[in-house]
């Protein structure tokens, strides 16, 4: 069955992926509209804003670099979270497998998106992807564009490191590095210049520019404020991907299968504040403007707030809808659950959270740990086997949150907006589980994915790093 | 005894409780100077002040709400040091129990207190309580009213947290959630609007309303600049309410009594990093405002580093002062002990941290520190179980602190001054003691308080939760 | 062998430390430029400047005020991140004493430059050292003194606690605290005037002062942003001293030795996240201004995300820089070593960060992940036991970081300048080491620096502090 399911994972990739590249490089961006006109319409602040304002150049920028590099650092700062959570929902014999992976799928991804994919994302567009700003070329004198820079390649990370819970206890580390190479150098930054290239220079389908796709059908611009599809969806559907050429792990499902249980749960809920925490810069640092920035704003930094109160009562909802929802099915509100409900929550708020109001993200947030929960459960009878849930935090419940923006939006709901974040979910998945097929069968064939069964039994830290996380002492 | 002084706290919490409201709903805030020359009274920064500031709207707004967001941010992160520091101190068969609690009360707080407690703390007073703003309404449009909001949610969630400290490995879990609900939608709120009440709209009657009770009295403003009282001592009152009606762990005190040692000194002492880091935001961000906020300032931004320098110097005289004390008392500088001498010290240094020069600070600090060991002692002979030493650090430490305001404000010592903050004090032990004894006894006679003695003894972990937190590896 | 290394280091040291003392109070510092031409030939924004700004004192004060605070906070959390690591890599017999150590090595220390250390460093300068601010008097006024103190209190807190990993395992509490004292208030600040001293009143000798050593020689002023020098190699040069002076770990070494092997790697990652956090505050941060600050910088707040790149690229070259090392040496990506490589990046390009271009970050960090290496080697083979490699990462890659400012200079490499970065590196080796020598022969002739050996075989929990970090539960 496992079998059957990868042939036509690869086939679907390979076709998806092929006609994509062809559709989207033909679909071109020639604004009718200058750049700033353009920029104008979508409700980005511009450089020309800034310096006409009150605050002017020193004061506006000043700020804004403040606070957006304070952002990055927090948003940075979810890499540990990602590493704790996942290590304590994982065996002891695999902590520094699963810590490792964390800590170098960001050293990697960092230079690489420096090297590659920031310039893909964000440079000057063929339509299909950015061609210039390659390591910020063009770029070295821009006001604030080493501080954009680093804001973006903690979103990359982010990414990127979301797969490293899906496919942990059976992934070859060397295997794993190549992948984070890839995700950060062509999946991502791809798929996000398609919603946010224009951000600094050209525009991406998504954005609806003039006589694009979505502007032909009458279509308005894809919302997805700080990234439900752009990055969270579109780690998980990579994931996905790795996870069916991978297969389960050994003693999962079948006969004589037993619980396979996470060593720490005080590591994971430390994990999880720490994501919660890092999220508030993850949306609220999305604005990269105190005084504007996207959504209701009126120079006053009454955005950020809006979207703090979001965000967090969006996790709110999130964990206690999963809680509730489990401590109903099972009798015992159990921890593993409400644990990804925050983050169920977290993921749902985050593409709609500057154009919403707070009860919305009550109830969107609550959806999404409901969702959770029963997503779970769909994979597990499927034996898609995800260790922390990773598919269905942030894949799943990335989707709804980006229908979500056109269902709770606050100027009302559209029926065009919502066919547009439809459009927008499927391309992401596509797209990443395209890309992620090709990926992970191109190592499967190569390399190798995974590890022998005799190392998975004793353990990837032995096999894999030369030593266990928590030895014992000797002396 | 242990019935009897059960008793006996009902009986005093009812009458207070129902004198409290009786008093203080008459006493009315009838202001004969308009609200912002009363505000200039308080030496509350105006938004006409930040109008008219050269910076002016954008940028004074603007920085002044990335502030207070950002130390909004920090003051979150301080759920993960309370969660962290009490499962460190509590045995490993209640960690999941414990770090639930941790999230499900702010989870629930956050909620509550956006759907009711904001508007009783901050909504137009009738003299007892706020009665509008609830969610925010008509407020909406406020230039900074979200941000507002979600920095005085996590301060309502950090009062109600430290409640779980010193109920800790005996309590129901749903008898938790309800009396999180409860602290965060009434106790919390309702004293907060005494003290705090103007910083939006009407004025509490501690802060010395004209021809209100303190004003009458010839008596100034209560001063708690950031909540040695108002959210300190709060939460620590009903904590102890509650632990007096829970009684101790099993085998803590009497025959076959054996010390319950926490499980884990890296995360308690992880926790106290934390909660230091995240005291910076709890002190210097309650200015709300970077260039002006309450205490000595002069448009510089001096306030907030005069602040952060008190906040440091009283938790490191803590830290000390408590290690030394422990040291001669018993041999050893224990490690328990000096981390309450942190908390000890961040406790007392909250109340005064922007009127008090930084030798002050050192002394409170220190003075906290001594009397932290020698409070955790008189609960112990009292035969109060409090697993973390919560009611010594939050209730004692935060008396002091409070009281210490007076003693060492840098205008020099006011005799008026020490009533008004004597009279505070009391004020916060009646109200939340009585508060908090009311909701633990109607908890104890519908749902029930304590766990089965038998699942006490096998942890709470499995009996509540269905797991425990550092599960043996099957495969 | 040890012993005769411990003669030579003494003697080394009480004659460095005589010599220096004479030489550099003799050289003076009597500028023939105002202080304001000089501070403005060193590129420091001065009061004025701020003043002149569009956004002038309210704003430009008020956001620069905001920013080193933040920073300032980031820096404190490393010290939780130093406890963790050390905690991680060192056995569960020693977690409490370790933990410990750096919890009131902070809190003496804060103590310790409030009273003395920032006077000495920053005060008014005899040539030799400052000789006014202490306890900030003289600046209660200043716009941002306070901010300022805080900002340079968690700078000398990390210089001190670098130590306590390279000491761990074997060293008395009481002699550890006399250390921490004695670093905080003379070795690091005094060290720190002859390069920092400007930044407030007065001007050390390796700022190259009119007439001063490095101006009769023809050579520029020393450069160390952030403190490659300054802050790590000078806390590694006194743990160098005081590693010599205590000895190897029981078992460490000679016949029946065992690998002495950490006990927790979760611990030690998550102490490593911390780190590279808090960084971002050490390196941006040392701006002390968003808007202007050291470096390329042009009112935009452009310096900062440079630099905030620069730490990034270091910090991810450094770790695959040290794993590929040892993987290639050992066949395993060891993560003890890959931990180490990222702050083996991260000290190599603390000194630069606001000099150099990306690129240069990505080599400089690369180079010293590869030296982290061979320098962990070294030690080894000499037998100079440092149970975390503090020595190599801040002292080695310290000096190689402070080296590579001249090498990689964004204006190009100038042989002067490579003249005058040799000269500061040794003059910090000397005065550290020979501080150190002279401070841990003092303890070890006085109250002993070291703990007996069958304290040291049951663990120093037990022995020195009276409890267990991970008690077993008897209940």
């Amino acid at each position: 069955m496992r079998r059957s399911r990868t042939l036509v994972a690869v086939c679907v990739a390979l076709a998806c992926f092929a006609v994509a590249g062809q559709v989207l490089s033909a679909e071109g961006t020639q604004p009718q509209l200058s750049w700033e006109e353009y920029r104008d319409h979508l409700g980005l602040r511009s450089i020309a804003d800034v310096e006409a304002s009150p605050v002017g150049k020193e004061g506006g920028f000043a700020v804004d670099a403040a606070w957006t590099l304070f952002a990055a650092i927090l948003v940075f700062w979810m890499q540990a979270g990602f590493a704790l959570l996942e290590t304590g929902f994982t065996r002891a014999k695999n902590a520094v497998n699963i810590l490792m992976k964390n800590l170098v799928d960001f050293s990697v991804g960092s230079v690489a998106y420096w090297l590659v994919g920031f310039g893909l994302m964000f440079g000057a567009t063929n339509g299909f992807c950015g061609q210039t700003g390659f390591m910020l070329s063009g770029h070295e004198n821009d006001t604030w564009s080493y501080t954009f820079l680093i804001f973006q390649t903690v979103f990359a990370g982010t990414s990127a490191t979301i797969v490293s819970g899906a496919l942990a206890e059976r992934t070859k580390f060397s295997a794993y590095i190549l992948y984070s190479l890839l995700i950060t150098v062509a999946i991502y930054p791809i798929f996000g210049s398609w919603v946010w290239g224009s951000a600094v220079d050209g525009s991406g389908w998504l954005e609806a520019p003039p006589d694009g796709v979505l502007d032909r059908l009458g279509l308005p611009p894809f919302i997805d404020f700080a990234g439900s599809t752009v990055v969270h969806s579109v780690g998980a559907w990579v994931g996905l991907a790795g996870v069916l050429f991978l297969g389960p792990r050994l003693g999962k499902y079948g006969e004589n299968s037993k619980p396979l249980r996470g060593h720490s749960m005080s590591l994971a809920t430390l994990g999880v504040f720490i994501l919660w925490m890092g999220w508030f810069g993850f949306n609220c640092g999305s604005t990269t403007s105190v005084a504007g920035g996207l959504g209701p704003h009126d120079g006053s930094g009454k955005a950020i707030g809006l979207i703090a109160v979001n965000t967090n009562l969006g996790a709110c909802a999130g964990a206690l809808a999963a809680m509730i929802t489990v401590w109903i099915r099972t009798g015992k509100p159990e921890i593993g659950m409400t644990l990804n409900g925050v983050l169920a929550g977290l993921v749902s708020i985050t593409a709609s959270c500057s154009v919403i109001n707070p009860i919305s993200a009550l109830v969107i947030g609550a959806i999404g740990g409901v969702i959770v929960v029963f997503a779970v459960d769909f994979f597990e009878r499927l034996e898609i086997d995800d260790p922390v849930g990773a598919l269905s935090v942030h894949g799943i419940c990335g989707a709804w949150g980006t229908i979500a923006a056109a269902l709770f939006h606050y100027e009302g709901f559209r029926p065009a907006q919502l066919a547009t974040q439809l459009i927008g979910v499927i391309s992401a998945f596509v797209w990443a589980f395209a890309g992620g097929a090709l990926i992970f069968w191109l190592l499967k064939i190569t390399i190798g994915l995974r590890v022998d069964p005799n190392d998975e039994i004793d353990g990837l830290d032995l096999s894999e790093h030369g030593g266990e996380a928590y030895p014992r002492e000797e002396f």
